[in-house]
């Protein structure tokens, strides 16, 4: 499937208080190119495998396939991941009929924050909370699999 | 798990009059680093992603991890594969207690054919079929993802 969304950089912890669900996620990368990542991740109690490919120019729109595996699998596989495995917090925070994921990353990527909208078509509008800080949309450092390169600590 | 396998070159076509199955395979690597290979193939009927990790110094041993998936998202995901891919077909063929695969390439890997037994230790002893050539275990050229980089009609 095309997924279609778009990053922001986040201003407040304020999100926080209004969020409904929290979890835990550790992530790494089977391949961090760019025109097909391949990630694995845990997240709670479940693992998944997914492959992104390439953005379109504007950065909102990729296509995406991700499939559940045991978890145990998971970690096997986060041995054989490129690069630094990243852990973070998401949060999912409701606002106006949209529901954005907030991650607090942690380790070498403590003092990042990011929220992201998953829409349904590209032109799709939606409401921003004051919490919500400067769109980073296509932006490549704020890529996840940029950051298990590049850990914000070394920016 | 661990996969435990020799690889070898094939002398004549002998094998095909002993084989008991044969498979269409056509398959792309999301990542063909031989710190991490990351393959997808459709096999007859049947779609797969496969991980594989670093051998050991022999060649002999690797990590190997396999999902079987749906042959319409396998088809997706050969969209987004690095560099070429591969079709070959695949004999099974039965000497002496063992089962070698021996795989008859195709396209532009048209000449090349190999053979793989898989063991269950890596001092396990097996006969040769006289159709059996050169071993070439470890050797990274025969690896199918040097193969997808380096197709076999350029070597």
């Amino acid at each position: 499937m095309i997924e279609i969304e778009r990053k922001f950089l986040v201003k407040s912890n304020d999100f926080i208080s209004k969020s409904y669900k929290k979890s835990k996620i550790t992530q790494g990368y089977l391949n961090s190119n760019s025109n097909r990542t391949v990630r694995v991740r845990i997240k709670g109690n479940h693992g998944y495998i997914t492959v992104k490919g390439k953005s379109n120019l504007a950065g909102t729109s990729r296509f995406e396939w991700e499939k559940e595996i045991d978890i145990n699998e998971v970690e096997q596989l986060i041995h054989l991941c490129e690069d630094f495995v990243i852990d973070k917090t998401r949060y999912l925070v409701d606002f106006k009929g949209h529901t954005f994921e907030v991650d607090i990353f942690h380790g070498n990527n403590e003092g990042l924050i990011l929220a992201e909208i998953e829409l349904t078509n590209e032109n799709e509008t939606f409401d921003q909370p004051d919490w919500l800080g400067q769109e980073v949309t296509g932006d490549i450092r704020y890529y996840n699999s940029y950051i298990a390169k590049n850990p914000f600590k070394n920016w």
